[in-house]
């Protein structure tokens, strides 16, 4: 349930306000050269301090791999890794213990376990993908040697627009793209494990993710078969490709070679800065004061973490691929 | 791989014109009543000579439960089921061993398997949906005896507009909505299962599907945190609820208790009755005929089937939260 | 639950006397020649009417592959089968609904699921095992062609003992050998997969299995390190082996290259020819007349049962394999 | 690969001389008290410097929880935990770097990946098995407020067999038998999950074990089905058991309420502290010399190990059986 993937899997642990973040990155090949160096510049894109008026929480996030790789390269093993942390104010989420923050897990995650950890919103915090931030960066490091590359970016915001939402103590949502260059054509599982359903599952288990499509995705309802057409032609180097790439390079859940892209949309962050109505434990009316540290906008911070499980989603099933002949 | 749940699990198995289609339906919880004429009831919601320019293939869809159910209960054991494919044409399909058509999967299987079965489409055809809906009938009623209900439908389409494409002999898209109401809160895992993940996962699996949202899903991406805010409320009855319901049901990636609402993106059928130009397996340029019998839209067939998955995901998770206290 | 293996899995279905047994087996590799006389040939094996006191049922156990395998190849897609159970006569079996049967798993069942299929013993039946035979039949062909056999036989049985126990309406238990022979070195998983461990869970899953060990199993227990130590030694073809083969083919959990060697302890059959004390469900005694058909010693059918279970753990184990560099 | 279990899931990761060992166990139910000093004293139990002339590398393996337990309750999220390796001193291991040790796993190993670390012998080493007992610690005491025990321990070794051993530089093997009492009936899968099969794999997944059998195991094969009949009983409390125990408290896959009972037999430690003559990475004959530190008997040390994964798969059970009605 805190795991992913079905060769390469992903297992992550760890609450907010906890001693460390930390997961398990098992199936990963052996004598794969992995830089420490690049994974810690990697998982540095996703910390606070960025921009669009983001959290004041400054956690170092420094990635300390615990087994799997030796001399620079994977043994084949499971690598375990924590981030400490060591910014964590645990006092000021006291009231929020006996309240349900709205469009928060505070209430859901009563109801499902009977009690939960409110320190930082514990396992429900975004805090959460860091770890999936290393495993990624691990699992593009092997890409990168696959010929493979994952880039994602924000849609712009109105910079304008979003100095107005903070000074209103609001915040804002938006849409992060992500392309995959230099996928072979092959890979994916037709039915239930499209390639396409494992990239929606895994960017729609991101916190505020509302959405997901590939290639022309939404448009696509409004269109004829005729105007979406991605024609077949064999190239000048004798490979085969489309003309077009309205499938967004899966065609039947299996990627096709060309460019995979994705567009993946985010909530806005649910925490004000500003006075909230809600209600305690039994049910009374409260108003909850602003407090802790949060973005206004998560999207810079999102993007690696998109990036992240597109890489450990391409690998696993580049890693798939590899048993479907004798 | 061609395997979905978790506690409930459904393999299928089957190509377009082999002799059946079929799947088991693991971890059915015993006892549970089962009404066969209803389930047969429902998969013939599915069924070809529907509305909207549909296939004229005649295929009866007879349902042959082969296990798991017995005296109209389930025994907890798998069910196993089949339905035979009866009017399978193959020879319709010669042409196609030795073309690629467009925005099909004839070109990626290859690439994946290095052969494929071309009758039909062989794995490919959207006829592998008819073991899902036979799966997701059961689980249905199942959620039914719990008080849960599915409900999906297809956005209205342009009646005129529809004749003039199948005129054109050409096709279209749409798109499915699809209300769950009755869960209670609690159900999903908040990481990588988180309940909309599933669901995305579900529904991205479908054939021809391109996008996924939950609640107000891509509008959230413009809109502010104040805009979307679902203020929690103690009802009347004391249940505690929320006064909108802009996250779809589901926060955290837990359900709430709010209806769990969600929009499905159907890309048009690939497969246009009329002359579409492609390359044969050599990379030469040829001109495909119109052949088979397709559908113009998928919609109405594909709206049970949109209700199977979904209450597939939602008793598997209705399953899982049972192990969450000792 | 009804599923094992990891790449390539089987997931079964039936009960003795429903319409019919059957399973999906998922994860074949694409292009595997398959011969489906040759397939009979292995499941007839395991069908009554052998030796050692058999049961007199009747079935003729005919294959019938549904899909996953086209024009003598797989597809790569799963491969959906059925045997019909046409001897099935179950109103011998109408007494037993109301009691628990000594060592059998009326009353375990009862006790997991609230209610059981009595009619000869449902999915409890050792008929159950025909679907494995089937599928581990399919994977025998695909590791002859990779050059690896697995052959099991049974270690003698006095025929003076066994006749005295038909006599007496008694039953005998036994031990089934296995050998693999040409598996590479470098297979199975080092920690909770490790390759004897699969095959320790696949053979204790058959029914009346009660113990199994490899290599010199027990006896090791017993034994000086200096006494079990295999030495290692570069053979004149290059290759590197061991001297001995204590180890019985795997170290660490890994193959190395020797042949893999195991022993299966199986009980006597529980149900006698002969009257047996019980209980009903109330807890009332009763006395059981003997009824039904069975073995009076599961050994002969069982060989060919350890055998398709040992090949469907190499196969998958060999895939496996394949993912362990990039 | 390196996880075990199906609801309860206990993933493992760490190198005998990298930083630490560790482990994730996810699934655990929220709201379980656990004693963190009493799993310390669990855990304290496998360490070295025991009985029976065990290895003076002298660890702490002082237990540190991550995450999942708060104020001393599980949260119902992931339990993620590290054991520190402090004592290691890899430059006693140079030498086995260009060398294949007799019954260890250096050749499979290098055979499977292509390279291996042999400090220590990497993750092949025995210490990966912290893990398990801490995870199996927390594990027992779910179990202990469930009513269920688990104790092991080894059969008697000659005091006197052991110095002349230990003096020779040589090893022992040994059996560990194990008892679960308190176990409701009900429990295991009743095909390829059953209890004893999950029991088999996990015990047969410890380092050196070379055989499993439960109830009277291997010596049933010689028994006629008369004499090993376990016969119902009403008992005066009004509950069903049986008279005599053959089966081992599992019929049919599935407990039945009396006790489990299993015996594991492990091989002698293969390192023996005298000269033992090997072959290198080229085939070359070598002389290994005596280093290191090691056991010359592991049955002590393995006592918690398999209580610990005794533990882990009543407790999954337990959790399964959870869904098997509505």
């Amino acid at each position: 349930m805190n795991t992913i993937g079905k060769i390469l899997t992903l297992t992550t642990f760890g609450e907010s306000h906890g001693p460390a973040m930390g997961g398990v990155l098992d199936g990963m090949p052996a004598g794969v050269t992995i830089d420490l160096d690049e994974l810690q510049r990697f998982v540095d894109r996703r910390r606070t301090g960025q921009t669009l008026g983001s959290s004041t929480r400054d956690e170092q996030d420094r990635v300390e791999v615990l087994s799997g790789i030796w001399q620079g390269k994977t043994l084949g093993t499971p690598i375990g890794f924590i981030v400490c942390n060591t910014d964590a104010r645990s006092k000021d989420y006291e009231e929020i213990a006996q309240c349900y923050r709205p469009n928060h897990a505070d209430y859901t995650w009563e109801a499902k376990y009977g009690l939960r950890d409110p320190r930082g919103g514990g396992r429900a915090s975004a805090r959460e993908t860091v770890a999936r931030v290393v495993a990624g960066g691990i699992a593009m490091q092997a890409l990168t040697r696959l010929g493979i590359t994952v880039e994602a970016s924000f849609l712009p915001v109105d910079p304008v627009e979003i100095e107005r939402a903070v000074a209103d103590g609001d915040t804002m949502g938006g849409i992060i793209e992500c392309t995959i260059k230099g996928v072979p054509a092959g890979l994916g599982e037709p039915v239930f494990g499209k390639l396409h359903a494992q990239l929606a599952a895994a960017m729609m288990s991101i916190p505020s993710v509302h959405g997901f499509e590939y290639g022309d995705g939404f448009e696509m309802a409004a269109k004829r078969g005729s105007e979406v057409m991605d024609v077949f032609v064999k190239r000048e180097d004798g490979t085969i490709g489309t003309v077009t790439n309205h499938s967004g390079g899966i065609q039947g859940g299996i990627s096709n070679g060309e460019n995979i892209t994705m567009r993946i949309a985010f909530k806005p962050v649910p925490t004000l800065m500003r006075e909230m109505p809600s209600i305690d434990r039994e049910g009374n009316p409260v108003t909850l004061k602003p407090r802790g540290r949060h973005d206004a906008c998560v999207l810079p911070r999102a993007v690696p973490i998109v990036e992240a499980m597109a890489a450990l989603v391409i690998l696993d099933n580049y890693l798939m691929k590899k048993t479907n002949v004798l």
